[in-house]
């Protein structure tokens, strides 16, 4: 049940129309870890920050057993910058700032622990970073799962369709499947992409829900209806660590274990958007996943049988 | 088990990515009728059409168990005509010819036959129209069902809220929801909406599914990812036919019989956006619309036991 988890470690200042802040620590890894440490221990992170980087953080993923043996600390380096304002709707953004500073030349280091991991995620990086990482593990883990973005696409498409010919899961949201594939229709997108290699692939429509689809089959999850999204960032990535967390946990790749991690990444995504960044994921309990998680069965659940 | 259908029958003049129509026949009572005939005969129409009507298409509804008694033909004059385009999204449409004709002066007749009957759905009209046919039926119908649209609250908020507030289920979609309440929440909108009258809110997210709110219950029903959708006219009648017949054919107005209407609704919409106009729904058969049904079961179908 060993994870590894590669992403970004940052800080984000976030303006939405409920407030803003300064920095504070956001990043892919930041997120995917600490959704997933809700599920699986310990969870073992590939990243690199700063001497900027915020100690307390640190701390506390490590107080949620999430190892960071695996990320390097350039201390005359700043750490990635990223600043984004959210529009009215919550559903459109715009980037303020981006400074890569340590991302700029990341080189992953996969440290002796961490190799022979089963489940790994990539979350959104360069994919040549992505792919240095798989070349960098002695042996193949049982299940890949990778996101990405539009701006590999729009700069790497090569690079990243090589990548995503090595994963078994891909996760990308509606408007990136249509870009990657050129096909408007969601089920001929799913079809193309797969063709790339990954076997599943989740569609994330963010308050719409997400899809997951094998072969011919297709699977739906919603997202829960909300009185109010507070802040959307790094709900993809929420949702992809109660994802892997979830089937790290139960160390079962089927499609029909896959749909049950997919309610459970849209269980943590839905606390995470209720708070500024990581906020609302540092401190849940088991029972309050629990009822979300119930929540969502509720929301589609009806007895076909006439009563 | 009696229904009555109110509603337009028209002429419409299409243009999708995928071709064009001269005039065929559409109106919300054409969709919601033939929809709803699958489920419960007869099916009791109140329109008016002009002289230039197609009257093989009323052929077509006798032979489906429509009763069209209640339909007024204006021999010297012409029938309603809308005319728009789709973009290439398929999500939205301009509207090219409006020509209100025969309906500019709607007076509709309820004919002695559809008295006392027990399930009412009212298509899309002006608010006055639809209160009118209330005020005609000598008793109240067991549920009453309302669709309206953004044009209604732009010109007519005040008399439509006055007939939302007679209705037991109301049926729009989220940008409507979102105009009637002010609120971006659909949460919030549909506490709001359903302060105004009704005790049930159905909020239709076209390719996104749909939404049913009753108290502070929700229930979430998705649309079938379609490898095409060919043309969306009628889509949301054909759900609203397919919603209100199995109610009329199951006599249970429980919020969990509800929920199977709302299944029953997005099947048949999912099969009428597969051709042009009525054309899919002229010769359905039994079996086909059971495996229809049966697919949405198995999209959101998922088994929380692990196995």
């Amino acid at each position: 049940m060993s994870l590894v988890v590669v992403g970004s470690m940052a800080f984000d200042a976030l303006e939405t129309p409920f407030g803003k802040t300064d920095k504070i620590v956001g990043g892919a890894a930041t997120y995917i870890s600490l959704s997933a440490s809700y599920f699986v221990k310990p969870v073992n992170v590939v990243s690199v920050v700063g001497g900027d980087f915020d100690q307390d953080h640190i701390g506390l993923m490590h107080q949620r057993n999430i190892n960071t043996e695996g990320v390097q600390v350039k201390e005359n380096e700043k750490s990635f910058f990223w600043s984004g304002r959210y529009f009215n709707d919550m559903n459109s953004r715009e980037t303020l700032v981006t400074e890569l500073n340590v991302l700029g030349d990341f080189d992953p280091i996969i440290p002796e622990a961490y190799q022979n991991c089963e489940y790994l995620m990539l979350g959104n990086l360069a994919p040549q970073v992505q792919r240095t990482v798989l070349e960098r593990l002695t042996n193949r883990p049982k299940l890949i799962v990778m996101d990405t973005m539009n701006f590999w696409m729009d700069i790497a498409m090569e690079e990243l369709q090589q990548t995503i010919g090595m994963v078994d899961v891909l996760s990308i949201n509606d408007e990136e499947a249509r870009q990657l594939s050129g096909e408007y229709s969601l089920v001929k997108a799913a079809r193309k992409i797969m063709a790339m290699g990954p076997k599943f692939l989740i569609i994330k429509k963010g308050e719409h829900g997400a899809l997951l689809f094998h072969d011919d089959k297709v699977f739906f999850a919603p997202a829960l209806p909300l009185e109010e999204v507070f802040d959307p960032t790094g709900a993809g990535d929420t949702f992809a660590g109660g994802f892997i967390g979830y089937i790290a946990a139960t160390g079962d790749i089927s499609f029909e274990n896959m749909k049950r991690a997919i309610i459970h990444g849209s269980a943590m995504a839905s606390f995470c958007v209720e708070k500024f960044g990581t906020e609302r994921l540092k401190n849940l309990g088991q029972q309050e996943i629990d009822n979300r998680v119930q929540q969502f069965v509720s929301l589609v659940a009806f007895d076909t049988v006439l009563s």
